[in-house]
Order: structure tokens, then sequence, then C-alpha cells
């Protein structure tokens, strides 16, 4: 609610600008003014595209609109991009609140100013309130309101009565389909199926805690000859150093003719959520997320990959010796099938564990491009022994969809141990061993063996189980670890038999 | 200059005390009691013992006075130690105030009460009130203001002409020496040392990074028969689980035979500073810092080792699994000699350095016991490829001092690299490889290789200078690397060729 009651204000102090220095003038907090000339967002002359489609513009069919929102754009000083790798992470959830995000649309004026807002009010709405980590592997299928949110702009809010899409480019006929004609089942073939959609961004914060990465802020039926690939245009709006787009990304056309990509109006049986793209999305198999395009607004067919910055700029895989000084676009590979990973999602990293020889961990398994997780193993001691999931312990297999497993792994050793997870999938790939091992400077495709590290407590051993007993008897709780008791850890008695049976800390002269 | 303010603060509350529940009153920022009953430090009647020895109160001669202390601390609620490891560490400097430590004194009463902020006051006065990381290696000797302080007490302020220590314990003919006897030269050899006094704990935060440990509130002449060690007290008074004590350490007389141990008045040819003894303090040659006592008041000639708990309970090195759990002090040897050791003093961790094909890499090499760093390495790739830093690169030798060490480090590989240092001692001691290899419960003796992350960007290339120069026209900082810049990576020409000539993006149909 933070998010809106900030934008209320913001709203409110619309028009009432603060003076500042001779040239410079506040617009909204952090957002000034480059020159003395005051912008005016009427001039532009923004409007949403459509009745009914509240929150869209039209960026690409119009070029001459685009040029003249980048000369606009320069004359804000947007804030620079928040440093947040370099210095201890921020635990704020999300770690960055997308302050220059929320400017852009702000700077637009009428028609997009409201967008972060109405975004947050739609996520607020139809997202679970809490992130309850272990509730997104308690059952195969997520939850809707469990699923993650990852967009590039805001949120559009479109009736579905108005809505329609447009299929173009080499076609022979292009054509535009509205929402009834779409769910006409006699013209268009249906199709049901378990999926699962995975971010590129998933498990990034390992690489950014193994080394600082890219800075950029990150909030948050056809029939051609020459068509290689279909790409996706999305109502939302999306600002990239200065310039404005619509969503644009593309598949192989080969992908879609294997029935591998989707139109999807409905999410486990109902309506799809604005936050996932009501009235209409794509849903791309075993790909990274973000080439299912939310919100679909045309459907274009092409020749080369979509030039959109999302897909020809974004979502590369580079060399882990690239960054900041020698990347260039071409040098890396674009993210298009997700390869095999897993992770633990239970204990949690830096857990103190009671157990009693065995400690229970819980986690998902997933591989993209069609293969599927065979094989799980777990290790106890950070992946020298390997001990593996039983089938039985493994939900059902699909070839797009994710695995969740579970074991008992067992547990000797006490104090400091690194559990690790590594999955196999059915062409035999598995995970690169440690976080280094495929680091990158976009953050992209986290797919090492995932590692936490847990203190274990064997309770088996009578020494530890009564020393367990001795605080509770105290009425000291036992837990974190890092609390000391303030009782001696060892009686004299104790200390002076050790001693003797030792020969004495010291040797005698 | 915070410290002694709200000490100050604290003086001030003295007496006037608040009512929070029935049975419960303030008497001090988080110093609650735990009856209705008012400790009274006057009836305790703490004295200095010894007029011109501000802050020492004996303990060890007194066992009835150590018994009703203890009896008295258990009146008061002292806070439980903070919670510092299993969070993000604070970034304060030191990363703990001590706020127990303070309690304690204040709740004994006048003797001690203003022991905290008066240590503060003489460590504000003869420290350096910077700590620039890179002056500790710019000499091979330490300037005395730039040496560490580390005490397990407060700063007593002793008079030298009213001070004095005694020798007894197992000697023929115990003696009270004046400091005027002990510079007798007639009387007394004198001897000067180049030695290092290394703190069990350097390095420790790479312990705490990789797991959290013991969460104790870490502040910071005789001729015996049977006589084996040599025990001295000093004139601080250390607060352990509710107790008070004297500091109490040992060392076998065979080390002293050695004449590895001796009394120090100077430090660098000028008086010792308060914070480090003064009047007179003993070095240990090779062994931890804890060894070196401060503020001697007496030398001890026993059988065993000190039962102090500093001696007996602390700076014990246990297997790298055993912790809160089962930890006990007979199963921790004692750290008395240091191993070998070393750190990169420059470049800093994740630093990004701009440099012509090599990097200029800084430290420090130790070994304790009478051993010297005789061959030092670094690594630029994590510690598969080792460099020899030259020996006229290294200071000089001594039997129980420190090396420092500089490498031009070749370096071709761009992005984040992994530095890394290792040193050989002249017995073939080596460090372990990572701080896992060597973690223990305490957090103590830190000896695994160094390392540190830095980004490396390789000027010699032509098309990194051409990329630097670039930003350098448009007049936006290259670093840090995290900040994006807000041109595109690559033209649309470069981009294009790129593309054609790895046959573009994707397959063709």
């Amino acid at each position: 609610m933070d998010e809106l009651t900030s934008f209320a204000n913001a709203r409110e102090m619309n028009g009432a600008t603060t003076k500042m220095a001779e040239d410079i003038e506040i617009l909204h907090p952090n957002l000034v003014l480059r020159t003395k000339e005051t912008p005016d967002p009427e001039a532009l002359g923004l409007e949403e595209e459509f009745p009914g489609w509240h929150g869209y513009v039209e960026w690409e069919r119009y070029p001459e609109r685009k040029k003249e929102v980048k000369e606009y754009m320069k004359k804000f000083n947007f804030p620079g991009a928040p440093e947040f790798q370099l210095v201890p992470l921020p635990k704020a959830n999300p770690i960055l609140e997308g302050v220059r995000w929320k400017q852009y649309h702000y700077a637009l004026g009428n028609a997009t100013k409201d967008i972060p807002a109405e975004s947050w009010f739609f996520v607020e709405k139809e997202k679970a309130p809490d992130m309850i980590h272990n509730r997104l592997v308690a059952t195969p299928i997520t939850r809707n309101e469990d699923h993650f949110v990852r967009n590039h702009g805001g949120i559009p809010e479109i009736d579905e009565d108005a809505y329609f899409f447009d299929v173009e480019g080499l076609v022979n006929c292009p054509k535009r389909l509205t929402m009834k004609e779409l769910k006409n089942e006699s013209i268009f073939p249906r199709q049901s199926n378990v999926v699962t959609i995975q971010c590129s961004g998933t498990r990034r914060i390992e690489q950014i805690h193994e080394y600082p990465g890219d800075g950029d802020e990150l909030i948050n039926a056809p029939d051609p000859s020459a068509s290689n690939h279909v790409e996706f245009l999305g109502a939302d709006t999306y600002f990239k150093k200065g310039e404005v787009f619509n969503y644009a990304v593309s598949a192989p056309w080969r992908k879609a003719k294997a029935n591998e990509v989707i139109l999807a109006w409905e999410m486990n049986g109902k309506p799809l959520p604005r936050i996932h793209g009501f009235p209409l999305r794509v849903v791309v198999f075993g790909y990274i997320g973000a080439r299912s395009c939310k919100w679909l607004t045309r459907i274009n067919i092409i020749n080369t990959e979509s030039t959109g910055p999302v897909q020809k700029k974004e979502y590369l895989y580079y060399n882990s010796q690239v960054g900041k000084h020698n990347a260039s676009y071409s040098s890396g590979f674009s993210i298009q099938d997700m390869p095999v990973s897993s992770a633990i999602m239970s204990p949690l990293d830096k857990d103190q564990i009671i157990h009693d020889g065995k400690i229970k961990m819980r986690g998902w398994a997933y591989s993209g491009g069609g293969h599927w997780p065979v094989r799980i193993e777990a290790s106890g001691d950070g992946g020298s022994i390997w001990y593996e999931v039983l089938y039985q312990n493994m939900t059902d297999k699909y070839y797009h969809a994710w695995r969740l497993w579970e074991i008992d792994l067992p547990v000797d050793a006490e104090g400091w141990l690194e559990l690790v997870v590594r999955c196999w999938d059915n062409a035999l790939n598995t995970q690169p061993t440690y976080v280094r091992s495929a680091w990158n400077w976009d953050l992209h495709v986290t797919s090492s063996c995932h590692r936490i590290k847990v203190y274990s407590i064997n309770k088996t051993r009578p020494k530890i189980a009564a020393k367990l007993k001795h605080f509770e008897k105290l009425g000291v709780p036992f837990l974190p670890i890092t609390q000391p008791g303030e009782m001696d850890l060892e009686g004299e008695e104790s200390y002076t038999q050790g001693m003797v049976a030792r020969g004495g800390r010291d040797l005698l002269e």
C-alpha cells in the first residue's frame, strides 16, 4: 500500500512545482528538469489507443510518436540506477522499488501517469499477500495467486468484450480476431497443458552474492512462406534507455508449428488474472518466461527474430569474463530454451536443524526445451557424496513442467554442513558445479547446483541429547546457536579428566 | 565520542531510576533489575587497589569479593548477546558497541563505572583517528598509533612512579619490583626485538561470512623447580559469564628461558602507549597476542597453565564440526604459536581495476613460533596458477615478525577474477585452501589462503581502450561497473555484421 499512498501523494503534487535552483525545478521527488523549460505532457497528447483498453498506449505503429517522446524524455534528469550490489543488499522485497520506472510514467502525463499505482493495485489484489517460500512446492501445480509476477512494463486493464488482437506480417490474410472468435472451437483447436514458466532470473540472488553484475534497474494461425519467426506484441509500455516501446518478443515459427506455443485465456481452470496477462497471453513451452508475452495485441509473422529490445538486447547469455568493459549484443547468445536446474526449498540457508540422523530436504527440478528431470541427487557434504531421490518421491513427469521432490538425507555429521542438490535430465544434461562456473554479467540462468548451509544437531547422539535437555531444564532456548548460553560448557571434573587423559595442554619440561 | 557522550548521560541518570513495572526498575538504558530490591554498589565497597592505579580493582587475591560480586550481578537482567551473524552484518566499526560490557562496569559502581568511557578516551587519544587499510603495510614496522588494539577489559591508568609488579608462585624468593628497579640494566638484561603481535581473530570476518560461529559478545626472573608455566596477571577487569576476573594468561617456562618472553616498556623507541599496556606489558614472541598481557601486576610461576578463563576456556581451536551443541573446553586445543598466514591488503575486495596487463598486489605474510615466511605466491585465477613474489620484493626476515610483499601479477583475463595469496614458511608449512578448510566455532586463526574478488579491465586491448575513451568523451565515469551507461552497447551496423557472421541467432527452418 506504500506504493499507492506515495502515488496518491505524487498525484496531488502534480502542477505544484517547487523552485530548486536557477534552472532546475522539482516536479516529483527526485524528478527534476534539465532546463528551465517546463515540459508539458499535454502537448505530447498521449492517449490510450482504444476504449476499454486502459493503460495501453500504442508505440510500435507510430514511429513519429516514439521519436517525439525520446526527445521529450531528454528534458528530465531521471535519477541514475541505484547502487545496490557493491553495498550490502537491502532487505526490502522487492529489493528495488523502481523509482525511475515510476518517474518515466509520471513524466509522460495522463495516459501513463497512474499505471505504476494501478499495477500495484492488481498485484495486491491477485497475488497472495504473503510469499511463503515453502508453499511454492506444497503442490506440483502452483496456485495462480502464488505464481511469480515479472513484467517489463505496467499492467494494462483490458475489457474482454473490447479485446481483440491482430495477426499480420508475412501472412496471406491479415486478420483481427476477437475473444469470441478465438474461443470458437470449431475454428481454433484448444489444448490444455501443464507447463512451467520460469524467469531466466530465477535464483539470480546467488549470482549477485558471488559478483555484482549488470546494474540496470530490474523491478520487476498464419500460413507464410519465408516466415521463420512469430513476434508477439503486448499492450504494456516498456521504457529503455530513454525510449518507449510496446513489449515485443519472438519465438521460432518451428516452435509454433510443433504446438509448443499457445494463446491462453485460462490458468488452472480459472480466467487468467490481470497480473498474468488478462484477457490473453502467449505461453511458449520450455522457453524463458520473457517469451510468453502478456496482454497480447498483435501476432506478427516475420523473417528474423524480433528487433524489440527485449529480444535483441536483453536475455543474452555472455561468457563469464564479459562485462561492462566489453559486452556487445552480438557476442551474447539468446536465452530461449531453459537448461536443467533445481533448488532446495526446505530447509532454508542458515537453518539450524535438530534431527535424528536424517534431514528432510524438499525442492523443485526443471529442464526446458521439452526435457524432463529424470534423476535428482542431494549431497550433505558440499557435493562429494550424492544420494538419489527415490522416484516415488518425485511428482509426475511432464514434457514442459517441473517436478517436486523430497528426500530424507542421511546426516551423521554435526555443525555446519553444505547441502547441495543437482538434477540430470533425460538428455543427461546436469548442472554446473558452482555459481562461479556459470556466472554471467546479465545475471541470468542461475543453473549451478543449489547450495545452502545448515547447522546440524544430531540428537541420536546421547551427549547431544543430554545437552539439549540441559538447556530445556534451565528454560533457555537452544536456538539460535549464535546466542551463547550463560552456563559453562563443561564442569571442572570433566575438564580435569579430559586434560589428564590428553596428557595435559602442553608438554612438560 | 558517542561512547563518552552516552556515558556522560548515563552518569547523570545515576540515582534517578524510573519505574517500569511492578518488580522491575530501569537503572540505565537496557539495564534492568531482576527484583524489586535495588542493588547498592556502595554496599559492595569496591575500591581501587592502590593510589596511582586508576581503574585497577584486584580480584584474584580476594576470592570472597569475587563470590560476592557474582551473587550481586545476578540481580540484574543484563541484555542478551546481540544477534549480528545470522542477519546482514552491521557496517559499524567496531561491529558491536559492547553494550553489556559497559553495563557490567556501570552495575559495579564507582570503582569501575567510568572505565568504558575512559578507555575510549585513551583509544581516541592514542590511536590514529582513521584506519587506512593501506597504511598498515606502508612500512614494515607498524607505527604505534596504527597498531591494533584488542583488550578483554577496560584500560587502567597507572602512574609509572606508583607502578610495581610482583613475582611469586613456585619461586625461591618472591619479589616486588618497581619500574626503577626493572630498568636497572646492571640487574636485568635488556633486549630489543622486532616482533609481530597477531590477534588470533585476525581476518575473522572471513569465517563469519562463511558461517556464523560463537556469538559471544566480542568487543573487542624466577628460579623454580617444578615450574612449568609463567602466568601473567593484568590490572584490567574481565567479566565472564556473570563473574569478575583480572586478566590472566600463561606461557610455558621453556619459552621464557629461551628469551622469547620480554617485559616491554617501550614500543618503537617511544614509551608504551596506555592502550598497549603502559607502564609495562608482556610480549610473548610468536604466540597469539592474547598471551602478551598488558598492565602487568603479577608474574606467577605455576606448575600447569593458567586456570584463568582466557587461558582455559578461550582461544581454543576446535574441529570444524564442533559448535554450540557439542563444544567442551577440553576438546579444543590451546592456541599459542600462530600458524603461517598472509593477506592481500591492496587491492581491496570488489575493486574494479583498469590496468595494462598487470595488477599490483601488496600485503603481509607471517608465521609464528619462530618461523618466517620464505615464499609468497599470488594467483589471479582462484588458486590454480601461482606466481612467486621476488625475494627483492619482500621486506627483511625476522624470527618473529611479518614480512611485507608486493607483486605485479600478470593478468590477461577480463571481468571478475579471484586473486589469492598463500605463504610457505621455512618449515614448509603452507595455508589451508579455503575458509571452510579451517573454519572453527570460535572463529579463531583465519589462516586459509586469502581471496579477494576484483574486476579486471585490461586496457592493453584496443577494443577496451576504445570503450574507455568513449565513456571519457561523453563525460560519463566508467566506474563503478554496476552503474549502467545510457548508451547502446553496440551500433546497428556492428550488430548486423556480428549476427550475419554467426549465421543468425537461430537456425532457419
